[in-house]
């Protein structure tokens, strides 16, 4: 079985013209196919309409859109363009912003000479970064999650909830919340995950998806279906990850993320939130001030006989009073003691 | 523009041959189209496949199932078939229970030869008794909702948040939760109503199309973006109906409620339950007790490529204490109060 990958470097053509390959999340599940993008309006295009998503995988895509967009002109307008272009693309991941002023970062220092290549090399590091920092939050990740068990010695499966898609197909690769899952899989322990489904794109698809092809046990749920479960004392830990948290560790995720917290302390159940060092930022004090993504009314797909408006908010707060720990490539720590813990990157 | 019933009686027919038409709702919003039944199994299968849904009209349709099952058959043994027949099809809401009870006490007491009659007396009773009920509803929850205002004397219209269909869609008429909004309506107070999807049954388009029909402003909304209103302050209150409330004021009602009522008390926002007396359970100690239907994967919808386990819990229980007060046809009660504040019906 094919093991597809988020985002591949095509070879070099003869003529010189280089492109990326992503895998067009918006096909999936029913078909896995790669999209090659060879320019800025390709990537940026991508990334709106969500062909690549989760915050990690945006960051990563944003920096190759760079690079693609020097190929074209390695001028200082034209890297200005790129990161203007990149940065409107989607508002609320920081990691997209935190990778284009990486990019920018580097590039500045590079001579207009080396600047392509530098570009290349660049987003090449932050993908591979990425990559560790997942490995890295899994096995970081994985004790804390068997310790969530509350059935200890019982041979039923450690029981994980999560929301969206937070997994490989969200990342470089390993994922962030599913990278503990992952870890404790290869470790021989029984997991079995609940998959939100995620309205209103449904990105828990995207996570049945990876997890069948792990081989990862697992059931998809209505959202609605997320409190009964809980409150049924059938989840020991909920995971998810992040597309940005705040200095004080208030976290902005998938909507819907939020009603999960709230359930989870209800219940008595771990709330944890598993993201790279890339995700916090720091200039951002609290959750209030994370600009929310409002997103076509179409995605909820509402029969065109009701002409009803709609809101469809993309991203929820959840206070870091509901987060029992964040999960990064560092350790773990108390969402509280984020500013002590955890280096900026 | 016809103003669809729910359930309406047709004409007997010539040769004595007597049915039902329901608005199948399964069609709804993109086709409105009565059904005729006129058969036992026909009725069951219109509740079991949810073409007529919600607590109370289920109640009254089951009536008039009996009705039609004792036009064919009104020996005892095709009475207890048809309670039988009728009380398997949902297992959640306790009103259904409550109607097939108060038909077989009414029709043991009447002579073979009057039952034909009997059955079709009471089934109106009910039916009728369902509308008053709801007009009750409305009146004792109109000012409960208009006091729940943070903007007092503001222009902006009064926020209301609900879940599911609990509107004339679920009733003979008029509706539980939606009551107290069409009452304010009525009175011109500027009511704007959140329109949960409601998935995976999508009951929330339901909602939006009565609404649509009787000019009350709404707005669609992914059932994971409720929290997020919540949280934002956009919401003055929230009210639900309920498919069965345990003596002690837990309620089950369609899932995701729960997650509605944690994140309004989280907010400070007011939680109300509106239901019919019938819908209360006095043999039911507390929620633990309510059994939940799970109804099929299917329901879901998720593409076949995932071949993916699913669990599809149709109801969930909110516990009393998260509940502002409850709202029947005899008034205004905190959910703590309801052995001492309502009669049984």
């Amino acid at each position: 079985m094919t093991r597809w990958p988020t985002l591949i470097e095509n070879p070099v053509e003869a003529h010189g013209a280089r492109s990326i390959s992503v895998l067009d999340q918006t096909l999936l599940p029913a078909h896995a196919q790669m999209r090659v993008l060879s320019t800025l309006d390709e990537v940026a295009e991508a990334i709106c309409t969500m062909r690549v998503r989760g915050a990690p995988l945006i960051g990563v895509t944003a920096a190759y859109g760079v690079a693609l967009a020097l190929e074209a002109d390695a001028s200082d307008a034209s890297l200005h363009h790129a990161l203007t272009v990149l940065a409107a693309t989607r508002p609320t991941a920081v990691n997209l912003h935190w990778a284009l002023a990486r990019m920018a970062r580097v590039l500045a220092k590079s001579a207009l000479v080396r600047r392509r290549l530098a570009a290349w090399e660049e987003a090449r590091l932050i993908k591979d970064a990425d990559c560790a920092a997942n490995l890295a939050i899994g096995q970081h990740g994985a004790p804390l999650l068997r310790a969530a068990s509350r059935r200890h010695g019982g041979p039923i499966p450690l029981q994980i909830m999560t929301h969206c898609n937070a997994g490989r197909l969200a990342t470089a690769d390993h994922g962030t919340a599913l990278a503990p899952i992952y870890a404790l899989h290869a470790q021989g322990v029984p997991v079995h995950v609940w998959v939100s489904e995620t309205r209103p794109r449904n990105q828990g698809w995207l996570t049945a998806w990876e997890l069948a092809e792990a081989g990862v046990a697992h059931t998809l749920i209505a959202d609605n279906a997320a409190g009964l479960l809980l409150q049924q004392g059938r989840v020991d830990a909920v995971i998810v990850g992040a597309d940005r948290i705040a200095a004080n560790g208030d976290v902005a995720n998938k909507v819907g993320t939020y009603l999960k917290a709230l359930a989870a302390r209800a219940a008595g159940v771990p709330f944890y939130v598993a993201a790279p060092r890339s995700t916090v930022d720091a200039a951002c004090a609290h959750g209030a001030a994370i600009p929310i993504e409002v997103r076509s009314s179409a995605e909820l797909g509402a029969p065109g006989a009701l002409m009803t408006p709609v809101h469809n908010p993309a991203f929820d707060i959840t206070p870091a009073s509901l987060i029992d720990a964040l999960i990064t490539e560092c350790g773990v720590c108390q969402p509280g003691d984020l500013a002590q813990s955890i280096e900026p990157v």
